[in-house]
């Protein structure tokens, strides 16, 4: 067993030079860290069989100042007519601000940047300032066959705003980020699609003051990106947010939307059911930039009530039994918990190392009692909703998973560990790849009884590669099934290495049966595994949808959704190999 | 005050002939029977000014034989293709069945048959055995382009299986109503669109011994037409079954789909959720027979604990209270109740009248408490789910109630009385039009900051017609909004008549900003109001769907859904004046 010694890496904490790759790739906030502790340091160094000496030079840190190269192809006269419709202030045909534009939170951009690999850059970036604006810019991207994108939030790790065909890309985020309405009646916001998660939020908890409302609202979406992501990018990926077992996905909370698009404004009005046909709602949600360019989102908001949260933790005895607890909470019909979500072995394991419990007086208490290392499996969540509400759903899932043999960790506050730092994980990932520690991960949505063949397929793949770690959690609960999430972590510094192990792994998801993704969406990344899962018939079906909206083909061209993949893009090893 | 009299109407009560008009058009069990009471009989004589004389001679009965003259336009060579699949015994050309098929639940239907107006047949109904039989009958129309009609259980209220342009129409109802899959991992069930609602709940109530499973279940979904009508009609409607606040509209219940269409099958997989773009299922549902024929769907189920219900029922002293009280129970997050239903002044009114308490001392205690006539409102509803949770809301909703100044009728049984009867009350619409007096309803949904202002429109526009009950519920209430019911009670013979004030309801409707349907659907009936709804960029997606998956039209042709209306169906007058 290692020796425990002194020796911890010099991770890089300094603000990134301005306009360096590294603050293209760098999660979130330029000022904040979050290091990867002790416990985290030596489980990596032991499983990737790596020295104290192979942490002491970090590699590719992208510190240099931005000097790629890339040429503007877009006719100058098309940059006039957009100069003159938003102003010069609102448009820069800048390489920096343009990479920005295209590269999004996924590991492929990051690696490409410490790579100093720019390409697939948009000519230009507008800033529109309102809908008159989008739609200006939409009739003439169309007239002139111009290829158009959009970017909000900047965390896409799927290549959705990649500008893969050049021409516009539409930034959202400096202007279209205004509130539209908010009614207190019907429990509603109406918001353009540039806000990002922490304004929407901070409006609603302080609606009083910001609307003269009688009370406090959330709207209960937090997706790991909530600092860093857009309405607008929520809704078009359908993303989820890490409480949506009760709020819902974007999908349950979105009412109303406003699009424009080449064939005319798609605009739908906030009935809460109706039985009017198909649900347009539900065909532009999901569209990821191909059928038009969301203008306006109207959501559902919840009162926001945060004394009365009650938080969970449980330990399992295996994963059998932690995922019937699940499914029985899930199914049992007192109402659902907010933050719902257990971790595998693996998972659990790791969690040991960086919660510091792992070989501690504590731990070896548990392995006595029966929860043994890569068997135990953490359950950690809390409960929303009115007090007495959040008390009954607590109780009765306490009973439940008391029924299935767990140890309870709540007075542990395991949950309020995880919560303190639930939007600074991905922090992380920036310090292990100093070091040539790759971090990815890949979700995808089952039904309860695939739910262990499809994590044991896509486990086997993954651990099929030596000294891979690993960890999968269930988030994101059903009465028929879940999301699956996998963290992946790998001594890769390759691009052909990475994008053949993320690919093996989409193999193994559709192969397993499951859905490509729970909320990350399609994108580019999974488009050729898109097409295959969802059939010719429905391929054709959305074809169809995309030429009547966007006869041309302008909105973001280039593969998503499997909409106009080339042959090549086709192939599921596309970007493996030389580069071209 | 009218004097008690010991006359009461001889309704008719006897089976009604076999093959005779009234077969076509009396609502559900031949045997079954439900009169107007006394107290209904004689709050209709005195708001339509009627006499016991008027009462006496029953007029247009439809004890005829039916013997309407309707030639096979279709090709012989057709029929016998289409016999050679099927076989003979599975195929008729009896114009007696081709009505069957064609004519539905709604009143234009009633009052045609009562009148002996036999138009719109289909040449042939064909009863597929299998989807085999369906994709043959399918590919063959679209290569014939014949037109394909669909019916399942005969209940659509909008004219939706009305086969306007001749042609083929399945009957779901006699072989495609086989369970397909049982799942209680992932408590699941996928059937065949023709299953009846009885069937479907008879199976899931009787798991253990129809499957083998370990508990009972239930599907949730009970509309008024639950006992002739089909898993399929619900689906392509998007219906709503009485209890929906708890268990949810069909579109919230259906997982996966496979529907058979020109262009291909278009099959779904029953993840609960994933970002996988548009969603199919979305698309599909609400398509009301044209863009594909629905094969089998995968239908959500829950626990059966009927030993849980707790029925709660309530009179408010006003609209207002009564309206704030629901919306607070909808949004303060105790969980939702089951069935929910809150008259509005005149249907509490004529509740006092069918439940014999207008006028009794318990009225009058009740008026001395301040709930006046024409003021006080009736809510009544059930709450299911696990036992606590069961109570748990009973007892928050009890409170939000007495907030609200509400009386407690939960002692008196109200909400058993109305389940007793609510799959009967549509068997009196006969008894009534024997003497003249239509009763219809029509639906639509709100939002809550609208609910007001669309229910007095509406009612306003039905009320400025002289001697008309209009009654209006809310129910299948949510946090952002409701359905508004109303039914409206008028003593009309003429379909002129009719239609003049069924167009103006759905004008009002319209006008008033509501969504056109909650959960009836749009069919034929409500298409000009639709197109105007959805505008005309959403009207050319709908298209656009359509024409991929139906290129040649032959799917529901003849106006459903606004997609293919001819200039003549579009004017919102169509069928009115004298008949061509």
């Amino acid at each position: 067993m290692a020796k425990r010694e002194p020796f911890i890496p010099i991770w890089y904490h300094q603000r990134r030079p301005e306009r360096s790759y590294r603050s293209l790739f760098k999660w979130g906030d330029p000022e904040a860290f979050k290091h990867p502790n002790r416990g985290l340091f030596e489980l990596a160094r032991e499983v990737f069989g790596m020295q104290n000496e192979d942490f002491l030079q970090p590699i590719n840190l992208g510190l240099e100042a931005f000097d790629a190269d890339a040429p503007v192809r877009l006719d100058e006269r098309h940059i006039r007519w957009m100069q003159d419709v938003v102003g010069a202030e609102n448009i820069t045909t800048e390489a920096y601000e343009r990479t920005r534009a295209s590269y999004g939170g996924g590991m492929l951009d990051a690696l490409r940047l410490r790579q100093q690999i720019v390409e697939n850059l948009p000519d230009v970036v507008v800033a529109p300032r309102s809908p008159a604006d989008v739609q200006a810019v939409v009739g003439y991207c169309h007239a002139q066959r111009i290829p158009l994108y959009v970017y909000g939030g900047r965390s896409s790790v799927t290549r959705g705003m990649e500008a893969v065909a050049g021409g516009v890309t539409l930034d959202m985020s400096k202007h279209m980020n205004r509130v539209i309405a908010f009614n207190e009646i019907d429990q509603t916001i109406t918001v353009q699609p540039g806000m990002l998660g922490p304004q929407l939020e901070h409006l609603l908890n302080h609606a009083p003051e910001e609307f003269g409302a009688q009370r406090r609202y959330t709207c209960g979406h937090f997706p790991q990106s909530f600092e860093y992501s857009s309405v607008g990018g929520w809704v078009v990926t359908r993303g989820a947010g890490q409480n949506s077992t009760y709020y819902g996905k974007i999908e349950d909370l979105v009412l109303a939307q406003e699009y424009i698009t080449p064939a005319g404004i798609i605009e739908t009005k906030p009935y809460p059911r109706a039985a009017t046909g198909p649900d347009i709602d539900q065909i532009m949600m999901g569209s990821e930039g191909c059928f038009g360019i969301l203008t306006s989102v109207t959501l559902r908001v919840f009162r926001w009530m945060p004394e009365n949260r009650r938080r969970f933790a449980y330990l399992f005895k295996g994963w059998d039994a932690a995922l019937n607890a699940c499914r029985e909470i899930m199914q049992a019909e007192f109402g659902f918990p907010s933050v719902f979500r257990l971790s595998d072995p693996e998972e659990t394991d790791v969690a040991m190392h960086m919660y510091s419990i792992h070989n501690t007086p504590a731990d070896r208490l548990l392995r006595t009692l029966g929860y043994q290392p890569m068997q135990r499996c953490m359950l950690l969540g809390s409960v929303d909703g009115d007090r007495a509400f959040s008390r009954l759903v607590q109780r009765k899932l306490h009973a439940v998973c008391r029924q299935h043999s767990a140890f309870t960790l709540t007075p542990f506050k395991v949950t309020q560990r995880w919560e303190h730092s639930r939007f600074r994980d991905p922090y992380m990932r920036e310090d292990l790849q100093d070091y040539g520690i790759l971090t990815d991960t890949l979700e995808c949505a089952v039904t309860w009884s695939q739910l262990k063949d499809v994590h044991a397929r896509v486990r086997s793949f993954i651990k099929s590669r030596p000294r891979t770690i690993c960890m999968t959690h269930l988030s994101h609960a059903y009465p028929q099934g879940a999301n699956l999430y996998f963290i992946f972590i790998a001594r890769i510094d390759s691009i052909q290495e990475y994008l053949k192990l993320q690919y093996g792994i989409l193999q193994a998801v559709q192969e397993a049966g499951a859905a490509m993704s729970h909320h990350h969406g399609i994108g580019k990344q999974t488009a050729p595994w898109f097409s295959e899962q969802m059939g010719e018939p429905v391929m054709g079906l959305l074809r169809a949808v995309k030429s009547y909206l966007d006869p041309h083909g302008i909105l973001n061209p280039g593969g998503t959704l499997g909409l106009d993949m080339t042959p090549k893009q086709r192939a599921k090893s596309w970007g493996i190999g030389p580069r071209q």
